[in-house]
């Protein structure tokens, strides 16, 4: 039995504390990819890892990676991401990078060197909170970002490649190559679901991930004063796109499995109360456990698009963003988490995940495994997001044990 | 016969192309109340009038007037505004500004001083682009602007009294009190609807002016993770606004009436992609020309909010951001204009304006005429917004001689 001592529970506290105290406006966490208040976050961060020992060091696209160099360069890294959705909470994404440098730094202290080289890692734009892509960080690592990608532009039409650039990552040409170099990645996280909470279980083994899309719908209507154009004569893009947005809602719950469809941005233009609306773009993700059933999903609500168009004279065009299917945990991690939970007296609950994570992405290059601790209420990506500091305790020093028997 | 000399149609020509570059981002015009924008286009009109003879000053809201002294001190006002909605177009409001500036620069020229003072006006804020208040302008004069408006803040959270002071207009406490100098206002504006243009008139002379409300409704549901949270779990603020909307649409058109219903404006909150939206804000933009049946449609789609928010588990509010009765044209000065057009040797239309303008604004202060051009398929609002120069130009001459007629 490793764990972590007792009073790791308050340095968790006082991580997880200052870090949500950066990006905060209001109740809620805004902390995006090449901001000033992400920059800060990574600042606060490479801190604590040359505190616990840990060589410092930024990819090229801005994840940040603490290292301690073992007998072997074969890496087991721990880590999740840094950034937040918008108006977000203190838990997501936080939890994994505090309680892997926590669970590196005691485990160096009190056990030296390691055998396997130990890297945490600070993934950048897990979210796609700012540019519509997720994952940004661990598909960078992962040699699937495209150039496409970096064309991809925020709110204030800045792309990613200018972003890059402007934070002081410029020249970046994707594809990188994969790291071929990792023997695991374990990732510790909230579950953002009710699963954990509403059985009272502490801790979950995380068996597969959802496969996830994320398309942009373009409804391009036409703009017309909305005082002298007739109800009937109008091309109105909004009054369209809410009728497709119900159409597939209804769709999807028809087919009575675990599919989820949301629609979560909706941009209106040109946006005045007095003008028809001529365009609305908005975004569709699904998630689907089964590969084929997901396929077909995707294929039925492109259809819908088709239908849509001609029934409201508007035109309607769909945009992959990205697309990515179901992943399968480790079974060997998996039981690494397993054990270690059972070591320190728990009793592990297997579920799957319904959130992505940036182990989904990894996953293609090296085993993964990921520990869940519970969400009060199953709350997460709002300002109410919520896991007691001792659960998130609990969760890093099986985290810790893990990653002792994995690296030591 | 007064008119304006064949020559003027070039100085209207040139004119309207100069004040359609200020402002111009793309294919579009994007002049809002208190911009730099804004104020590079003020600013030349200013020049114009000073070369136009006309004494020229601000009022404390922004509204420019050109003032031409006569034996009276009644004043017959000319004019429209300066600003536009978003990505508008080069004619709505700017016209009425260019006409009435080279009306009054030719009579002076041409006549020496006026019986009757003459003033041009360009109103300010007519169009609610940037803060949710139309009619910013002509309110001010007519003292119905109030403390509560200047409260109300544009997309970055500016205030109307923050934006004023920061533009040098610091201090105004309305509501203003009511001009009582004006005998006449004039307004020369394009149809903006597509009556004159399938009837292949050149000139229109509007009989009233409908009935016009601006609402803000807020949808208030509940923020989740997008892939953890079930589907039939959620409280969905932009699935409730859809339906709303789509069922207040049906109801209107079911009605069979002239009323208009239009969502310009919709924000989805948080607005990312992952995040169940937790809120929704949406304009409606209501017009009829029956003052009852204007205040029974009002209150039937407020109902409907109501039972939006119990059937989709949301908090619905209705907050009323202005609404003005339907207001007619006086009858003395729609004569005026017709025998003016008649004597240049045109048959010009009687029509009703579904469009709001300063002229319904000031009708509570003055008797108001308003005259059309024709806008080339009804389009307006938008960067294809199209009158030929020489409809403008027989426009301005109706107007010239109009304004001779009540000012000499």
């Amino acid at each position: 039995m490793t764990g972590l001592p007792a009073e790791y529970e308050k340095r968790i506290a006082d991580y997880l504390t200052e870090l949500g105290s950066v990006g905060r406006k209001g109740s809620g966490l805004w902390r995006f990819p090449f901001t000033p208040e992400y920059e800060r976050a990574a600042t606060l961060v490479e801190g604590w890892m040359g505190e616990a020992g840990l060589e410092v060091r930024r990819d090229p696209v801005g994840n940040l990676l603490g290292r301690a160099a073992g007998a072997s360069d074969r890496v087991i890294a721990v880590g999740s991401h840094l950034d937040t959705v918008r108006n977000g909470g203190c838990f997501d994404g936080a939890l994994g990078v505090v309680a892997g440098v926590l669970a590196a730094s005691y485990l160096l202290a009190e056990h030296g060197p390691p055998r396997k080289t130990i890297e945490v890692i600070a993934f950048t734009g897990e979210e796609g909170s700012r540019f519509p892509v997720s994952f940004l960080g661990s598909r960078w690592m992962t040699g699937t970002l495209t150039p496409q990608d970096l064309l991809l532009a925020d709110d204030d039409g800045v792309t990613l490649a200018e972003a890059l650039a402007a934070a002081g990552y410029p020249g970046i040409r994707p594809p990188s190559s994969a790291r071929t170099d990792l023997d695991a990645f374990l990732e510790l996280h909230v579950e953002q679901g009710p699963v954990l909470d509403s059985a009272g279980r502490s801790l979950g083994v995380v068996s597969t991930i959802m496969g996830q899309c994320d398309v942009e719908v373009t409804v391009q209507g036409r703009a017309d004063h909305a005082g002298t154009t007739p109800m009937g004569m109008r091309r109105d893009a909004l009054v369209a796109a809410c009728r497709l947005i119900l159409a597939m809602r209804e769709e999807v719950l028809g087919w009575s499995r675990p599919t989820v469809f949301t629609v979560g941005r909706l941009i209106v233009k040109p946006g005045s109360s007095n003008v028809v609306p001529a365009e609305v773009v908005f975004s569709i993700d699904l998630r689907d456990p089964d590969a084929e059933a997901f396929k077909r999903a995707r294929e039925r609500l492109r259809r819908m698009c088709r239908t849509a168009a001609e029934t409201d004279k508007v035109v309607v065009s769909w945009r992959d963003l990205y697309s990515i299917d179901p992943v399968a945990c480790s079974r060997e991690l998996r039981d690494v988490l397993a054990r270690a939970a059972s070591a320190l007296g728990h009793d592990p609950m297997m579920l799957p995940s319904g959130a992505g994570h940036d182990s989904m992405i990894l996953a293609a290059t090296a085993p993964v495994g990921m520990l869940f601790v519970p969400s009060v209420g199953g709350r997460s990506h709002c300002p109410e997001e919520e896991t007691s500091f001792h659960q998130c305790y609990l969760g890093a020093a099986v985290l810790a044990s893990a990653l002792r028997e994995l690296a030591y």
